[in-house]
């Protein structure tokens, strides 16, 4: 038997073009001879479709696709994700679902069982979990078919749910393992997913066809990575990471086993491509071709420019250099020297008249008071205001360039520096953007090395340094890590070693900069926790503030 | 039997505020003789306490909590709820309990069977499902105790829930139902809370003891409400709105029946309320004193100007008009008319002098272009940014004004009139916005009539109209209304009567938008269904856009 894995970058709710991008794939796997060809999870519709699953236009329209491709399953059977109405009237509406169709018909289906509920993940709100399993015969083969998480229960101290599915269909004498999936990448995720297919390869004896997305839908990103594992324990193939592709396997070759492909899994390599494909695909869906972002002279900046113009190509990044009385020279020498290694278009806006404008404005109410962060933010919203206009004018989408550290602890202007359309390192420690800028002069000097070695400023009045108000990036960054990452309270914190003072400073900073962060951009996820969606903090709270 | 139900205003995260009020309501209750004194579901730690669950250390200020509970247990019993540690090891870490404190100890606990998972509940994210059922026995009665969800589930058409607690508790011969809840407001709910409380007492033929929150968390309110119902189904008692307050109960004159005693639900009149308690909780949970806002001499500003003094008292309030060249002089002369009528302190700041100075500035950029959206977004911009100054130097809080049909549809400038800590009508219609103005003014003219009679205009160009952009409020919110609160797809909205490029023109602006609503402020919620946390919408997606 032979089966075809088809990893694909699908676009949420577009229901034309996911179908017609399966399709040709399809064809593909005809040519090739393929007996099955597999797509991901809800491929019908893209993942997640979030509320749009509350509408039964929307379900409509993904039933209309199952069954358009049930004309195509006549010569290669299609195995698709697709969300249907659950039969039952107790319970959610809804069933995730995995669609076996072959020449013409649905000759099977299986439901998901476990449902992501924790972190991005919301299935339960829309779901209701399966509770009966069934393999499903194709071509002489008894196939144990299931969703996503439904193999991820296996081989943890701390099972997330009560049961297992494959436990129950094992029960059947199934030949194979299918699993179709929508598995969001972080820099972990990689190697976890191949921990936990081989857990299952190793715990059933039985070769898993586990085919993955690709592509970012917004601030979710999918690796591809799709992985073929055999019997024997060992991984056949994984497929490449963030491509669209298809790959064929013979299922004889796959129980023989003896091989061991696997992609390369650096993670400041794997960031690198996630954030790439992040921009790249945020334009993309939403039609939108050329960027805008704000040069400071700085690290981050520097960093989000080098990436959006991999990503969209130099002809369509625009930089802007903002230049106040307090940019020193090295800043805007280091932007400019920036934009020439790039081949990119930049203009200077200084900043001086609409500051002083503003002063003067301000001037009646500010009597008798001194500056304060007040003058500095004004800066900092003067700069995001130019850069919406020329946006707006222009149509150019505002990368936004704060980094994770900034983001946990407000070091950051509400509507100044924290405006843009997609946060492109909100996930990114500074510690960790420095690698990224590493990586990026691995062969050729692309950022200017003094963007890399000087010590970071915001440069919003004389002399200013991030050390004045933030300890150094590398004493902060692993304590923002061990209570974002890891979900540590502070005690556990400082029972590692650190300072209490320290460490109560910095967790209330970034309990109370909640707010801020309520309204940042979409950031582009690469960690097992990034801010957004998958982070879910009160604003009004006491804890830790 | 003497049953107490304590309806308080809790705080997230508070563990030690929480704790000192429920001390307090203690000891009246056992001065009133009270045999058993009933809280809120979550009390110890506040609801919703989102991902402050996943860390270990919170979980243990709950269960200290508890601890010293029980030490005040020794007169008059408690029922309180809590998280507590699943004592399985699969599935998720936690149980959503409520415990029943008697003499020290522990006399039974019940924990949620029904855990909310859809529009702002996210309960399995946290929560494992009870799958036991015990009523416990104190004072030779025998009590079926449950959490809030748990008696949801009855008399429904088509049940969210494969199973309903009560119907295994009732095998045991209870001899009245106790229920402890964390419900939030939505202008339906105390009508529809009253509903599945007598569902419950006409299916069991008991009395039902309901105690509820009240008081807000951020964009969550909690209108209180809390009810006593008698077996002949009748309401014997609802609690007032929005009140924190305790009442006692004698459990055989509840029995008894015979008296019906609700409070008045008028849509508008809950609406109001729920907005001033949503202003008056998020200043003073987060230690705040002093709202700030820009008011235009319209209906929206002079809404939020009249809650805001109502809320924190006139002199914590403080506005700023900021003409253009567009402004008209009626529109200076109703919102100083308005500040006289309340009695705040206003200044004027023209924005003339910085809207020339970043003309100045974009100019060399903008040759050749025309006038768009740019130059009217700019205005928007500075009047967010000199807010936000003035905000910074004296620590006030900026309030949002929008309102919800202009946040569907992005009739707002991002970083502009979007700017805000909290957006007070972000959940509030525009027609539904004219009501709360006459409610404001059913004895006297506080918000100018001529603030609410003119047409809608956000004044960015002269003689710009709302209606130039947007269909008439009258038939746009109605629209809004099928789609938001509803889930009505558009050929469902069509097939209602209204015409079809005009539904699908709205359906795409409000989908195209998403990224705008994003980035606004948590907004207070009053409808079955909010922006914010309750609506999850891809930002990038064909559906409908």
């Amino acid at each position: 038997m032979k089966i075809a894995l088809a990893q694909l970058n699908y676009t949420i709710g577009d229901f034309d073009g996911n179908l017609s991008k399966m399709i040709s794939y399809i064809e593909k796997a005809e040519n090739s001879g393929a007996d099955v060809v597999c797509f991901g999870e809800l491929a019908t519709c893209g993942y997640p479709p979030a509320d749009f699953l509350n509408f039964s236009e929307f379900i409509q329209r993904c039933n209309h696709s199952i069954e358009q491709l049930k004309q195509y399953s006549y010569k290669t059977a299609i195995i698709v994700g697709s969300p249907i109405v659950n039969p039952k009237i107790e319970g959610k509406d809804l069933l995730n679902s995995a669609f076996f169709l072959y020449q013409g018909e649905v000759i099977g289906t299986a439901h998901k069982t476990l449902l992501p509920t924790y972190d991005i993940f919301d299935e339960y709100r829309y779901f209701e979990p399966a509770t009966e399993f069934r393999t499903i015969r194709f071509k002489g083969k008894n196939i144990a078919l299931t969703v996503c998480e439904d193999i991820w229960n296996v081989g943890n101290d701390n099972p997330l749910y009560p049961i297992c599915p494959m436990d129950h269909l094992i029960e059947q004498s199934p030949d194979l393992m299918i699993n179709i999936s929508a598995s969001p990448f972080n820099y972990n995720q990689p190697k976890n997913r191949k921990e936990v297919i081989l857990a299952n390869v190793n715990r059933y004896q039985l070769p898993l066809f586990y085919i993955n997305h690709t592509g970012a839908q917004t601030d979710i990103v999918f690796d591809g990575g799709s992985v073929v594992a055999s019997p024997d324990g060992n991984i056949f193939r994984e497929m490449p990471h963030f491509t669209e592709t298809i790959e064929y396997f013979d299922l004889e070759d796959v129980i023989s086993g003896g091989r061991t492909d696997i992609q390369p899994d650096d993670k400041t390599s794997l960031i690198y491509q996630a954030l790439i494909t992040g921009i790249r695909d945020y334009f993309s869906k939403l039609n939108l071709k050329t960027a805008i972002l704000g040069l400071s002279g700085g690290i981050d900046s520097a960093v989000v420019t080098t990436l959006a113009a991999q990503a969209l190509g130099k002809e369509n990044v625009r930089v802007i250099l903002m230049p106040s009385q307090y940019s020193s020279e090295h800043s805007i020498a280091d932007a400019v020297s920036l934009t020439q290694n790039l081949g990119i278009r930049f203009d200077i806006v200084p900043i001086k008249e609409t500051y002083m404008a503003f002063e003067n404005s301000l001037q009646p109410l500010f009597l008798g008071t001194e500056p304060d962060v007040t003058e500095e933010n004004i800066q900092a919203r003067i700069r995001g205001l130019l850069l919406m206009a020329i946006s707006n004018k222009y149509g150019n989408i505002l990368l936004n360039t704060s980094n994770k550290s900034e983001m946990a602890v407000g070091y950051s202007t509400l509507y100044g520096d924290m405006c843009g359309g997609l946060a492109v390192l909100g996930d990114v420690y500074k510690t960790e953007v420095y690698q990224l800028a590493h990586y990026i002069n691995r062969d050729d000097e692309v950022i200017p090395l003094n963007s890399i070695t000087k010590p970071p400023s915001a440069e919003l009045r004389p002399g200013q340094k991030d050390s004045d108000s933030l300890p150094l990036y590398d004493i902060l960054d692993p304590i923002l890590f061990h209570y974002i990452e890891e979900s540590k309270g502070p005690e556990e914190i400082i029972a590692m070693g650190y300072e209490r003072s320290l460490v109560l400073n910095i967790l209330k900073k970034v309990n109370i900069n909640e707010f801020k962060r309520k309204q940042a951009p979409p950031v582009i996820r690469v960690s097992p926790k990034a801010f957004g969606p998958g982070r879910r903090m009160p604003i009004v709270g006491k804890f830790l503030s």
